[in-house]
């Protein structure tokens, strides 16, 4: 069973280690724990997290950041970005925009909203459903519901 | 017929004439000329261009940067996106992330991708298919191939 084998490998999880590492550290700054990397050919290549609080911006979302920081690219080939939470439909739609094939994510629980369309769009999603990633967005939640409600525009 | 009706209106035109505006400032810096405002309540409340080549941005499409511009904000009830060009899937899973329900297009014969995405997702797409736009939007691809490709991930 692939999706056995993908939760297994290793990378996945110390690529994951560095996204949840910015979404701590947006924590930390007072914003919305969300973090992102992106790797190609076992480099990361961008790294990014929430920027609404910090920055005050309505689109850096950490995958947003994340593709931002990365400068401009020609080609997406082989990138694979990592995200603590599935994307929501803008980040989705600069997956599917930009070519990339493979998203892993932290967690889909807390919010789900991008998979059916990465999935039409045939990108593969692996979800490593970490307790660690869960517990923090859910807390995050509970303790900043407005905040959050803001950041999907609820 | 409606759509009809939407063609005639004026504010459609005058508000689009903004976005153009954007668009030829975006290539006298030598960027990509696609231009973006939102209008709520018959007021420009963002606007905004394509600064791939002026910021090297990979994110700061028209609409994207149009959106940023506009500062945080809880809701998009009543906000009017305009667009030179119709929307790419990025732009688009923005719009209805955040909820937008109207985006009038410049055009949408040099590119389309978003349309089905906006319409499946309930929003409402005005396309004026003006000369001015498809002209300039044309007449960029032809001498940038290269820069356009880019701007698309294709």
């Amino acid at each position: 069973m692939l999706e056995y084998e993908y939760m297994e490998n290793p990378e996945f999880h110390i690529f994951m280690q560095e996204a949840i590492k910015e979404a701590k550290l947006g924590l930390e700054e007072g914003g919305i724990p969300i973090g992102s990397v992106m790797v190609k050919d076992g480099n990361i290549i961008g790294r990014g997290r929430n920027k609404r609080v910090q920055e005050g911006s309505q689109i850096r979302h950490a995958e947003m950041d994340c593709l931002e920081n990365a400068g401009r690219m020609k080609s997406f080939e082989g990138v694979t970005l990592y995200s603590t939470l599935m994307p929501c439909y803008m980040c989705s739609g600069a997956i599917v925009e930009f070519n990339i094939k493979r998203v892993v994510v932290g967690e889909s629980k807390n919010f789900s909203e991008g998979r059916e369309f990465l999935k039409e769009h045939g990108v593969e999603i692996i979800d490593l459903d970490l307790e660690e990633c869960k517990t923090m967005m859910a807390t995050f939640i509970k303790n900043n519901p407005a905040l959050w409600k803001e950041d999907i525009v609820e």
